[in-house]
């Protein structure tokens, strides 16, 4: 084996640097950030990369190219995470990439372009409520009102950044020109159970999904549990099962590319045992890689909650709070992606992301490409019993060093 | 119109006793008991009867009988109230009853045996978390170990007692002896919206509805909402949901002889919009006047919520933690209240009691019966919105008054 067993030493000792003594945490701007981003930066220098921090405390590695005018193949992931979370999430995406550079640096062999890799110093957003902090700087959209925002002692972003070492004066000017760019492509462990289930190391990722959110509130008539008879009652929480149901149902049916999550449900003022619910507030996350499909179900949802609430008499509010759009991979990476994988005598499997990655910040500005890694354990992620195993961590690399080998940027980006 | 006038502004009156400025609230052994029970204890007074209170603060008033030996017809039923009451709830038994009397009164009638009429100081059991205080002392059932139960000022029970009046040696004498007992027959505003809905003045109660309660807890796996396809997944809250729609479902099947109501549910933790739920925990308040009904509806339900749980591969604890059997009206009570409400004129209703009453405590011991009365808006109650017509309490009291007249009791019980 020649990358896994390595890759998997450096994600442990990376967990090392954490916030609490078992499991991981490392959040934004922290000693256990500082300590993470200097030992990434050690390795990447090893494996024959300029390197150093950014103004916002990513840690860039630059392994240069034939052509010094070409654009820059950027890859890399997150090095931060959530509370107590798993060893692999966003980490393993900087350590293939560093895999890579040394390969072809014993190798002796340089790309048409340079290749950038990058370790985000916020992707998760814990700390300042903020998520992508460092890869949305480098794509032009990071937002100055953020520097306000307050961690739960009371420290701002501007505070933090500063005493990080990092330079408040220079965040506007770590955007990069998309057409310097060729692409950004990100390898992940896919933190759920589709290549696990199908006995696949790695598969190429279609589309990060687009998502809305919405806050549903059903109103009924509350009621003596004892008194108020079966046919009259209005009974708010029956009403929100149904539609929990229809939710289940509706995405059940379209699995290949939608899914729906009702997360939160609550019984106004709680509920009491001999109360009929009069009234019950909860979430739809419902997420697809296709921003049509998601919207068509949303539509098709509401009607069916609203023919739910009409039929019981109940009055609905359907809120929906939070749209972000699919940022579909492109097609010419997606292919070279399947072709590496192929070449490396894998079965090629094609899936969506349901959870947000750094990649999705350039979607609409430059190429973006991901590949993802066999989540063991059922898929389970942020969570300390995530696992990958050495021989996919190595089978990804490969397929990712192929991509690398045979990727021509397109001149001026696209 | 005869008594119904009087019977509101009476309840009116009484409404003003509250420890609220809007609204009733009017628990055990306050000042507002006793301004209350003082009024009521005038008004049997002035309608001819003995009366006072007893040693536990509730109000008995005697109107004798011809035979002094004869066993005694008790009637009446609760002076206090919930939080934020309505007018009529308990009150009104009350007040029908002194009615009743000053009618036999005025025409110098006198019954076989005596007619008791009592207001129950507890009933609700708001301040100390004990319902029924009242009617358990005179059926024999009142627990010592209450007296050292404390209000949320952290007065005792026993405290308060002695503080209104009360006499703690002399609880346990207040039992009555069933032999010498002939009834105990109790009008009370429906708190349901039956004969609301079907038109109809007054309804001839079947049985007060027993009970059971049960703890449900469904154990699913938590998940990311937006990596973990649907087929996989093995949801808490859309197991719950299925469960909801089983009871109602099984309810509404068997209507006219069952309610079932889940009035608390909650995903572990509050739950999260991008989490699949992992465990809900909800709660199943089941009620019929048919104790073999609603076991056999458990035990049926019961199987339907594992054969769900068994089928999404999710773990279920079935917790039934109260249950209270049913109280059956004697048929013969119920046959001589529907002979006078059709000498009334009205239509003859029988309907169960899905609320408990005071009437439930002597079942067993002594023949119990219950006349309702239509509970006007959509059969509100518990609740300031409770209301109650003049014409509506008039014909109540004709058909008790009535039904008193045409009573004969059985020797020595039953």
């Amino acid at each position: 084996m020649k990358f896994g067993n390595r890759i998997l030493e450096r994600a442990e000792t990376l967990s090392r640097f954490s916030e609490q003594a078992d499991g991981v945490t490392r959040t934004y701007l922290t000693p256990q950030h500082r300590e993470a981003g200097e030992t990434i930066l050690a390795w990447m220098m090893e494996a024959g990369m300029e390197a150093g921090f950014d103004a916002l405390g990513n840690v860039i590695g630059r392994y240069a190219g034939v052509a010094p005018g070409a654009p820059v193949l950027m890859t890399g992931s997150h090095m931060d995470s959530v509370v107590n979370a798993g060893k692999y999430d966003g980490v393993f995406g900087i350590l293939t990439a560093i895999e890579c550079v040394a390969d072809l640096r014993a190798r002796g062999k340089r790309l048409p372009c340079a290749l950038e890799v990058i370790a985000f110093g916020d992707e998760e957003g814990v700390r300042f409520g903020v998520t992508l902090i460092g890869s949305k700087a480098l794509a032009g959209s990071f937002d100055p009102a953020w520097l306000n925002k307050r961690d739960s002692n009371g420290v701002s972003l501007g505070e933090a950044i500063a005493s990080f070492g990092g330079n408040l004066d220079a965040i506007a000017s770590l955007r990069r020109e998309p057409a310097k760019v060729a692409a950004f492509v990100e390898s992940h462990i896919e933190q759920g159970p589709i290549l696990l289930n199908e006995g696949l190391a790695v598969g190429v990722v279609t589309a990060i999904a687009g998502a809305t959110r919405v806050r549903v509130t059903v109103e009924g008539v509350a009621g003596h549990a004892g008194t108020v008879p079966m046919p009259g009652r209005r009974d708010a929480l029956a009403a929100a099962s149904e539609m929990v149901l229809a939710l289940e149902a509706h995405c059940t049916a379209r699995a290949e590319t939608l899914v729906g999550t009702v997360g939160k449900l609550a019984v106004s003022g709680g509920g009491a045992t001999n109360v009929i619910p009069g009234a019950v507030e909860f979430t739809i996350d419902l997420r697809s890689g296709d921003d049509t499909l998601r919207l068509a179900a949303l539509a098709e949802l509401e009607g069916s909650c609203r023919a739910i609430a009409a039929r019981r008499k109940i009055a609905l509010t359907w809120d929906p709070f939070f749209h972000l759009a699919a940022a579909p991979c492109d097609a010419r990476i997606q292919t070279l992606i399947a072709a590496s994988v192929a070449a490396e005598g894998a079965a090629v499997r094609h899936l969506p992301s349901g959870a947000g990655h750094d990649a999705m910040v350039f979607a609409g500005k430059v190429p973006i490409g991901m590949l993802f890694v066999r989540c063991g354990n059922g898929g389970i992620s942020h969570n300390p019993l995530e696992t990958m195993t050495a021989e996919d961590a190595d089978k990804a690399t490969a397929v990712l060093l192929r991509f690398f080998e045979n990727f021509q940027p397109v001149t001026g980006g696209r």
